[in-house]
């Protein structure tokens, strides 16, 4: 199996190295701005050796996975002795040609999926979505991606933008819905939490029902006396609009629905 | 404890009373529309008896519950023999007036979950919502909801309005998300599961963190690029409407938070 290299300790990085070295991965060594990231994740992974000096980095590793954010990507491969190494980033929205100054065996390795340093978090359900710029490279990062996921996939650069919208819509976007509904319910005194069994619910339900058929409220029918009531309610005029064309949608989507099954 | 009669054997009625059953609430009596629902769900809770004919209701038991569909609460109670009984409603938006045609000794109890009759439910947890016409009605319903769950509240029929438009954000939007997300992922060939890892994880840290800290993506700090470039891959004028206003909306909540920290 390919030895590895990670640059970048943080939240991705932290679970993916994890991930590798229960795989069987030799780490070889950690990259980490900090020291504390890097003893921390070194910890955790038989006390790989590691250097917060770019510099430093070895020589001898099969593949280097760049787990850094978007913003720093360039930037510190520019600072890195790699060119001609086999270079991997995991960054869903940036595209694989941004490897191509440094080498010609580049890849995208992007598992998808919020993480969190402190959070324990299930690496084997994870979609992985990978690209690569030849046979070998792709060989490689899907035997890797399978080794840690049973869900591994390919996508273009391209591809994966259209992923990532979709991704906003999926988890920023319900977020914010949530965030509205608490400002709603500050108003009444109530706690966030009485909201919690209702949203575990609707987000259970779409594990076996598709959205469309899981949808339920006053929009599907566009029960106009419900809505303008509700509307009213809504002083926030963004948030006013928003419950407009929300209920727009999800009505033209019900209708939509309605006549796939005829 | 009070003897109960239950009207309406359907998704929360399911529920409900083998809630009750199980806190040792004596059930005199389900009546359903259905031979079928009643049977069911009298199998449940110790063979209850059960009628689908209103004339033939109980007029012995302590208290009266119509878990039934808003459309057809009033048209239901106007063909039962209930008046002067203790009456109370499970609706969450209707209000508890619509009861003081048949009785004096009304009130709502409402369970604000999404139900769903072959779905289990620990009932423990849902909040349950309670108004009352009188003091003793009061004592009553709030026993009951005490008994079941633990988180009992209440609420007037106007805050239980705000309630559920709140509700309405929190799960009928954000369901509408995914939809407009599996959508998006089907021009892809990608199938939705690939999205529910990020789904579950967006939807369980709003458990430990309230929703506008567990924010993230471009709209947070409003990414004018990534926005613009994501914007134009949507064809459908409804949801680029809805990208844009949802956008705006986070940046605006994320603004106010920074602010409300300094």
């Amino acid at each position: 199996m390919p030895s590895l290299c990670i640059l970048g300790c943080g939240n991705l990085g932290t679970h993916l190295v994890q991930a590798l070295y229960h795989a069987g991965y030799p780490i070889l060594q950690l990259y980490s701005r900090t020291v504390e990231s890097a003893t921390a994740l070194s910890n955790l992974v038989g006390n790989a050796p590691f250097t917060t000096d770019l510099s430093q980095l070895t020589l001898s590793a099969d593949l280097y996975i760049c787990a850094l954010k978007d913003s720093v990507l360039h930037e510190v491969l520019t600072k890195t002795p790699l060119k001609g190494k086999r270079i991997v980033h995991t960054a869903g929205s940036m595209p694989m040609s941004l490897l191509s100054e440094f080498t010609t065996d580049g890849g995208v390795f992007y598992p998808m999926q919020s993480f969190s340093k402190a959070k324990p978090v299930d690496f084997s359900v994870i979609p992985i979505f990978v690209e690569a710029t030849n046979e070998e490279m792709k060989r490689i990062l899907m035997e890797m991606a399978g080794r840690v996921s049973s869900s591994v996939n390919t996508l273009t650069s391209e591809e994966r933008k259209q992923l990532h919208l979709a991704a906003v819509f999926a988890s920023n976007f319900s977020n914010h819905m949530y965030a509205i509904a608490q400002e709603q319910l500050a108003k009444l005194g109530l706690p966030f939490e009485v909201l919690l069994p209702l949203i575990d619910e609707t987000c259970s339900k779409i594990h076996t029902l598709p959205p469309v058929e899981a949808q339920t409220g006053p929009a599907v029918r566009y029960d106009l006396n419900v809505i303008n009531e509700q509307k009213e309610r809504i002083d926030n005029p963004l948030q006013k609009m928003i419950y407009e064309l929300v209920s727009q949608s999800i009505h033209e989507k019900a209708l939509q629905n309605e006549e796939s099954h005829q």
